[in-house]
């Protein structure tokens, strides 16, 4: 496929990429055109190998002549050729990564399917940090997590900035959001206990070591809650164990995706 | 002390917190004024209690109440009061959080003072980032970790971002670099070793489970390396065992400050 090269900035081919950092137009605003959107060679290559439909790639010359000597370009889809000047323009800053890859929205993983293949999931509550969502993606690739079930109060996973700080796992991983409200959503983790697992809350007032908690489980959801709050205690409740990183006296609680970081660690060290 | 309100952005009294994001002449410079700056009353009260000299307190009125409610304002040095508008102008940005403490740098930890006293070390190559050396800090403070040791190549531990990331935790743990340059500061790990300590390289490549790396040493040193190209061939040679952290297969290695968080985790689980 030959590629276009696009000079015009309000050139509407690439209105897919316009106002990447807008908060009312942004185009990977779920209310709106609801896109996914991949930044630089790593993360591009994998939503082009992703379940999203690929939609087009935007890149510098030279940014497309390396992508396509290390991946291949992907066929199907228009790939635009801009100059840096055009794509700060188009995208309202300077995207010195200079390569951008655009997919549609594909539904999530169905939770039946999740729960009859995964071993380790991770639940969240409340979490509604981009960078802290996108940390726990890489983090649960990395360390062996199955799958992500989403509580109330999470942000989205799809946002531009998930998407980059998961280093794509966000595209790879299985995730679903689980029914409810944010008081009534923790009436679906008795699915997760009839399926087999073991719920483990994650909170520093916890009563177990992590280690405890792990020992002899054969499937195990790891509950995680935001910054600050944590976890409700009605989430809590809903749970088999609370179990608690232990903290140096005089220290705050670990960063949510870091703390998830430990618990999974302990997950793969104890199977 | 009767507080100072300031009005015009262009008061020298205000030249601590003046310009705060620019590259070239912003306080917190080594080389420049080497200003050390909090923000936000929680990192505040730390800088406050640290061996760092305190120059200045600089708040909206409201925020100084609740740090005056909360901690007391501290005795001794000025305390500014300023608008939202005029801290705006100085700094350069809307600081919202409209609470800042300044004080001058001090000298780092002895080094022998640390392999004395301390059981847990963690030792840094070639850790660039800031925000990777500030969610170090704050994830050896929370883990039990004693000192960190700088080897070559690191950011420099004062600089804003790291104080604010660390929670202020960069003030309270004792640190220092270790002499030589990027190919000699190896050499001086030999005194850790004549310490006691075992040193343990965390490394992609490593042979070794963190279980095994930590299992029965009284004294641990952990060494990690920066993003990308992590510990140099040179700096692993000089130290006992290589760890690993088990990785999925087709993912890419965590984070440096969530590494060291598992490294700091799975050491306080052996002790």
């Amino acid at each position: 496929m030959p590629r276009i090269p696009v000079t015009d900035p309000s050139d509407p081919r690439l209105d897919d990429v316009r106002n990447l950092n807008a908060s009312d137009n942004r185009p990977d605003l779920p209310g709106g055109k609801g896109l996914v959107i991949a930044e630089g060679p790593l993360v591009v290559s994998r939503l082009v190998e992703s379940r999203f439909p690929l939609r087009c790639l935007v890149g510098f010359p030279a940014k497309l002549d390396s992508y396509d000597a290390d991946h291949g370009l992907p066929d199907g889809v228009p790939i635009y050729e801009v100059s840096r000047e055009t794509l700060a323009e188009v995208a309202g800053f300077d995207m010195h990564r200079g390569l951008l890859a655009v997919a549609g929205r594909a539904g999530e993983a169905s939770i039946s399917d999740i729960l009859r293949t995964a071993r380790t999931i991770c639940v969240l509550e409340g979490v509604g940090d981009h960078e802290n969502i996108g940390a726990i993606f890489r983090n649960a690739a990395g360390l062996g997590v199955d799958a992500v079930l989403f509580g109330a109060g999470c942000a989205d996973p799809l946002y531009r900035r998930v998407v980059r700080v998961s280093m794509g796992h966000v595209l790879r991983t299985p995730y679903a959001h689980l029914e409810g409200t944010r008081t009534t959503w923790q009436r679906s983790l008795d699915q997760l206990r009839e399926a087999g697992f073991r719920l483990v809350s994650m909170t520093p007032g916890g009563d177990t070591t992590l280690t405890e908690a792990m020992a002899g489980a054969d499937k195990v959801a790891i509950l995680m809650g935001g910054e600050g709050p944590g976890l409700t205690e009605h989430a809590m409740r809903a749970t088999d164990v609370r179990a608690a990183i232990p903290m140096a006296p005089g220290t705050d609680s670990l960063n949510v995706a870091t703390s998830a970081a430990v618990a999974f660690y302990e997950r793969q060290r104890s199977l």
